[in-house]
């Protein structure tokens, strides 16, 4: 343990030591106006001569202001996306036993900071800096390669041209992909709870935000190989959340399934979560979230038709995949699940990241009804497999992640809101996008398997992934933390 | 059961078939931007020749800038006011029994899924559909009548008029009259706790924001015969508030009290709430999300000062009416209860809700002081009539609601932050303005209750009202859903 | 306390009778347009002659534009900053035990009740209004002074000169100001739990936010003497945070420690928080809300690149943080304690406040790795000292409001966003800069904490301060407030 704490702090150290300098790239070629002395004249401000303006002096108008009102709609919208780790940490929690809560609400705290020291490190530049098809190889450290923005377009110069069309500044930019870097992290945390160790998880999620994720996600928003085939994924289906439950997925295979919940005569001991407040808490948390997640990924308010309609189209997914997981949870399990109602927001959720901006209204319903029902079934069918996931990760975000992405290649109409994505399946595009989509889906699920699986092993390999037996029964919070999350109130630990 | 959950499951199929084709009415005659190539000029453009700029050029700019502004406000105010949906869940889950936590959350989760289909189904078009003074005609299904939003006053072009004179897209405007429809919803579950089958909840539920709630919000905002004769709500102290707080009140009439809570001896025995941590929590994300509710119901940021103004108001009063709360309480029950606090704090954010654009910061506080005093003995005069409000909903939201509304009548000074109201009572304008709010009281509450009551009458008889008198003592929780909220923690069942 | 009540009672009548009149001076010479009428032209509008605009047209234009989006800004972050109330009390209430939980509930409620009242009252006049070097002299009350906001600079007629700066309406600047004003009260709240009166703490915390806080402020924001010196400090780190720390000292010190923390024999007997659920979920609340606090403090989007720098070092800060303060936490306890990743957070955050806009990413970085170390072992300290803080309130903002303030002396490089600050003393600058932060943390904590001194200590002469060893044995719920946080729940009242 020493040791790992060890090589932690001087790798710390080192990225201090390499971020002083890297200050001095700040803001290339501009005087920023003085904060304290705003140069906006006031109602009463001494009149000017009447001097006619030019078409250039009213787009030099136009760009400031709308840079101003797009930075503040991407942090604002960050800021809410930040706000899913809240969520997450929640519906983790809740979902799980008393005995593990400090163990899970621990990881969900840190596992931002992890994703926010190695997304600056390594990952920023890996997925938005100029490169091959497969990676970033220009600006790879600490955000600190060249950049004019918000310059966009062909007035853009600098080495992460991909993001170029968004007009805000590049620590805009930089702060809402981190703050989706980060929950590609949150979601693998929920599949391995109750039986990992604390220290697996962080470098296991270093090394996802730092390497992996930037990577497919390079492929996809970093101008790489899947964009040139016209794959699309508006908000992250597949980046953010599919991706996260590969991950999970091949975690959860190493690790195994938690201590009694599969019988030797094969059937299922349910494992009940603690507390249904702090899962529908969570539950509705993610959901405000998403509205950060979804009409945030605009980057900008140059469209308000486009936001409205993606605020719309996020909203009603999640309301028929409520609707439609409650019914089938009530239909197969006799109750309403209330576990299932919130899951099924969630499956809805993910499912419309892909296409919001790129499907109707309309269409947006009967994809969130589909998505309700395919997390109910899939919750079932890994419990089949015993593939142990007590959150529910993978039927949400890996299911409906990859049902999302190829939702755009069945319900996409060209020019829904903005990009012309060509119509899709159902709408008389036939199979190009589709089989686009499915490439997508294939390559990043193909990769981000087959890595984290060797990256888990390594881990396992080295200090160990999972926890004593023994630690599992008496709870990874006294395991691990040494401490209770209820230590006013008795008699859980012996569950 | 099956019945209906059958019945549900065509009712959605067919909601989907109707919604696709919905969508080719989108944006009509408008060709969106591209979200992903916005036009946009960076700093660095290419020079454009020195050609002088007409008004024309000028006042397209402005347009162009204000509906991104404009949205961007509306859609992050329509998100707070979708939080409140937490706030809700917490304070009427927290205020109830543990037993049944799970049953509260769920109905809290649902409702708003419920009113999203139900307010685009049909809702939203019979609320702003051009029509009758007494409902719309014209637009009615999936808000997919003609429309050319942004346009605003005579440039509007589209059947819903009354709401042209913001300059948002049409689907901003639908998403924030939405989530001011599900808290009408929201409302009467805390009333008609503890006591009430779920899928009794859910079918009022679909009915109150399909049906009912829409008809008497046109007649305020829907341009109306209440809007005709000079009745002001500014942000829904009737429209919102007191219409849920009647449908709540004739919920429970039909529902009776829980078991227990009155004796045979004409005593109160009082049933505490489960966690007052929950309550807190629920009470100030409620607080966080009137800065929603209130400001954004500018819908629009032409107007900073009022904006501003609006959110010291709504501030003003709830902080006014902690303080009265508290003390009141103090005096009453000798000891300062918290649950009064934060019932205050809702209370005063009820009554302001009407008057916060039309009275001086000063007024505000005197009808925050005013409320906070209403909302406690409208509690204690409840349980003197024996009827049972587990959260004091009605006191907050009823007793308030009509409250803040005739606070216009008395407080308003002519042009506050932008409409002329004429003055009230107390600033020389004698009973006219009040008279019209006591109409849009007594009008909105006749119908409301009445419709309410037959609507429940109905649902009570084909399919029943209330659990069985068995499931009330064991809960909830495991009578409508077979699981509890806290299994790791023993020995609350008994209560 | 019948007598406490009359008076606060009748101070309250005394408000209100001089807040009516008050609302006659609001919006000096302004009519505003219509809130329900825009006059922003629609897309469609009829067609305008083409005349040539001149630079007046233009301006008068911007300025318009820049007013409604910058107000929109403030406001928005000013909600996040109000929500941080949230944080504070599950925070605190989490690291409580249950059977206080209630009464910190209740206090953290009603503290911004107070906050509003008395800052309003007369807490913005002393701090911003124009006067000596050492507080407001003019409009004093109300905010009731002229001002013709939102004119800016010399345009500025009014006297609330020192925050003319931004051009954001009078009652959004009050807004902004408040919400930080509550937040000095709240941080008092935690290291006063589980023994403070409930009275005595509503009567400090008015004098504290009506009177300390604002003359300390308006040393460094309203134009002081401190202001003067050069001293910066740019979002609170000694104007709200080292502030609310010392109070908190002074309180502590006459209060004593709780009953059974520290053993005759010198050793400490640790009391552990009732619920890390809620600790864990204040954290992340802080964090977001921390991201209004900060970037929220350039009081517009005039300069986008600024805000986004502040949004990063803000993260940045409280990232490294919580991975030092994990780290020494698990090399000095030997596991990874929660309670010290989440106060490494806030501290973190708490000490980027002030060097948020004038440092480099990377130095943010070293700033917050610093914080995260000396919270772990201030916390140690103040045990050693046996002052006993139930929450660790003053080792997060005391001890790195100091160091956050100084921070600026170190790490500042001149024109980082905006206002040139000349560079600190490890950017070639000297110790000029680091003089002036010094005389600004000594002379603000002398003040604060003598003045703190004594209002305690007139508040436990007149009135007590501390409950009886009885009542906080049986827990201050049921003495304070004759109730129980968890009802439902048994066994955790003999602790």
């Amino acid at each position: 343990m020493k040791r790992i704490i060890g090589m932690m702090m001087v790798a710390l150290c080192l990225f201090c030591a390499a971020a002083v300098p890297a200050s001095a790239e700040e803001a290339p070629g501009q005087a920023p106006p003085a904060v304290s002395q705003p140069a906006v004249p006031g109602p009463a401000a001494a009149p000017a001569p009447a001097v006619p303006v030019t078409q250039k002096t009213l787009d030099d108008l136009k760009s400031s202001l709308q840079v101003g009102i797009d930075t503040a709609w991407v942090l604002f919208t960050a800021f809410l996306v930040f706000f899913m780790n809240l969520g997450f940490a929640m519906v983790e929690s809740g979902l799980c036993r008393a005995k593990n809560t400090v163990n899970i609400l621990a990881k969900n705290f840190i596992v931002f900071a992890i994703a926010s020291v190695s997304f600056w490190f390594i990952g920023w530049g890996l997925m938005f800096g100029n490169g091959s098809p497969f990676m970033g190889l220009e600006g790879l450290f600490f955000a600190g390669g060249a950049d004019n923005s918000p310059a966009v377009g062909e007035a853009y110069k600098g080495v992460y041209a991909a993001i170029n069309w968004t007009g805000v500044p590049l620590w805009a930019k930089f702060f809402f992909q981190l703050v989706f870097a980060g929950t590609a992290a949150t979601i693998v945390s929920g599949a391995v709870a109750e039986r990992i160790k604390f220290h697996a998880f962080i470098i296991f999620s270093f090394i996802l935000v730092g390497i992996m994720y930037p990577i497919t996600g390079h492929w996809i928003w970093g101008g790489g190989f899947l964009a040139s085939i016209g794959m699309f994924d508006f908000a992250g289906s597949t980046v953010v959340h599919s991706v996260g439950g590969w991950a999970a997925l091949a975690g959860v295979l190493l690790l195994g399934s938690r201590t009694g919940k599969y019988r030797a005569d094969g059937s299922v001991n349910p494992i009940f979560g603690h507390s249904m407040s702090l899962v529908t808490l969570g539950g509705l948390v993610l959901w405000f979230g998403w509205f950060g997640f979804n009409p945030g990924s605009t980057m900008g308010v140059g469209d308000g038709s486009a936001i409205a309609h993606i605020a719309v189209t996020t909203n009603t997914a999640a309301a028929m995949a409520i609707l439609s997981s409650t019914l089938v949870s009530w239909l197969i399990q006799k109750k309403p699940d209330l576990s299932m109602i919130v899951n099924g927001a969630l499956a809805g959720l993910v499912a419309i990241t892909a296409p919001c901006a790129f499907v109707s209204v309309g269409s947006s319903a009967i994809i969130g009804l589909i998505a309700g029902v395919l997390v109910v079934l899939a919750v079932l069918m890994f419990d089949k497999l015993r593939i142990d996931d007590p959150v529910g990760a993978l039927s949400v975000h890996l299911v409906n992640g990859i049902f999302g992405t190829l939702a755009v290649g069945l319900f996409a109409q060209d020019k829904i809101t903005g990009t012309a994505t060509g119509n899709g399946l159902l709408f008389g595009g036939g199979f190009k996008l589709l089989a686009a989509q499915a490439a997508g889906v294939v390559s990043v699920g193909v990769f981000t398997f087959v890595v984290a699986l060797l990256v888990w092993y390594l881990v396992k390999a080295f200090m160990g992934l999972r926890v004593s037996t023994e630690e599992e029964i008496t709870g990874l919070d006294l395991g691990e933390h040494g401490t209770k999350a209820y230590p006013d109130f008795q008699g859980f630990l012996t569950k």
